[in-house]
């Protein structure tokens, strides 16, 4: 947690907040704080500042705080994946969510299983938790927006032409296509597979769609491993 | 599993492998195969080719085997990384592995907490299990040598000037330095520090070794998002 992000619950008056929980546990095992502590904070989808400690018993922190600068620059990118394990969901929402994706939408395809619609990490809170663990790590404010999308081919035909409108769209697939391309200058939208890849008919509605194929090289790395490579990669 | 990785003790003669556990439990959950079933395999720190099962039983999973097409290329990268906590550390065995990484000295430094040096992931066969993963993942047989330096002055003093001689050598580290370099053509020393970074000294002392610092931009990610972004801009 290099950021607490702040909440508006968190608030007991303009410029007043008191912590409880995971963030006060924090805040008390790596800072350690003194009355006076300063601490890095952010407001979430606001700006960022210092907070200084102004009370600390066994239930809570309090901190007057001030905003005074602005959150890094989002990536101009829309993500789109079809749905990983729920273990693997989880981290790739904090890594997501670190690196400055701010559209997310998790994707049903031929190889999900069906069960992983089920996993309580989709529940929107749960969603929200590992987002904010992801901005709290890069020191970001502005929350993504993830979209849960069950059915593969409405979301291809109906929506995704307008999604994709005035963006280059890239679909990663091992061993198609050329290699990612390097710093981009327009927005991107990204199309990822599950692990074993989406299927030929998907791939090819992508295309039809007006997505160009992209891979990483010989290598088929995991969804969770290819996502930062593919980021870091065109930005 | 895109590639079934063998081992010396599985050949039963010089083109029969019989393999028992966790490889004949993936193949027949995954790939479902009868007598003549085609197989990607690599032979470990050997070629790639092909299996042919021969037989399947409730104990193991018999094949012949053929070797005619050298495993990728590896990344010309010496990793240094702080010892991360052994989850993690486990996960980014697998991903240096994949990503074609073939030298890594995991090496302390005053934040890595001293029980991680404690921990069951380092023993030999541990690391090499992680390790495998990784190459089965990405189609790789080459595995990558892994070295555990328990003492940062001692290493980065007597052993680190002859490991980064004809290299460019770069440690990783937030808001120093400069922007991460791209597809780079010279051999790479990577360094990169454990969760809240190096300390000044540790980074001053690699200063002078002659690594430069380079970062990744505002945000600041975790080691095992880092090291797929460090890597994907570098090669």
């Amino acid at each position: 947690m290099n950021l607490i992000l702040l909440l508006s619950e968190d608030f007991i008056a303009s410029h007043r907040v008191k912590l409880h929980g995971r963030r006060r546990d924090h805040i008390l095992a790596v800072h350690q704080p003194d009355i006076g502590t300063s601490l890095a904070v952010g407001l979430i989808n606001g700006d960022m500042g210092r907070g200084t400690v102004t009370a600390v018993d066994g239930q809570a922190i309090e901190m007057t705080v001030d905003f005074d600068s602005p959150p890094p620059p989002p990536l101009p990118v829309t993500l789109i994946v079809a749905l990983p394990r729920p273990k693997m969901l989880k981290r790739i929402l904090q890594t997501i969510a670190a690196m400055g994706v701010k559209s997310l939408y998790l994707l049903n395809s031929y190889r999900v299983e069906k069960s992983y619609w089920q996993s309580p990490v989709l529940d929107r809170k749960s969603i929200q938790e590992n987002l904010i663990l992801g901005l709290e790590q890069a020191k970001d404010t502005r929350l993504p927006q993830v979209e849960l999308r069950k059915r593969f081919k409405p979301f291809v035909e109906d929506e995704l032409p307008a999604l994709i409108h005035r963006s280059r769209a890239l679909v990663a697939h091992p061993n198609r296509g050329s290699l990612c391309p390097l710093r981009v200058r327009e927005p991107i939208t990204l199309a990822v597979g599950p692990e074993g890849g989406f299927i030929q008919y998907e791939v090819d509605k992508l295309i039809d769609c007006g997505f160009e194929a992209v891979h990483l090289g010989r290598r088929i790395l995991r969804v969770e491993t290819a996502i930062p490579a593919l980021l870091a990669k065109l930005f």
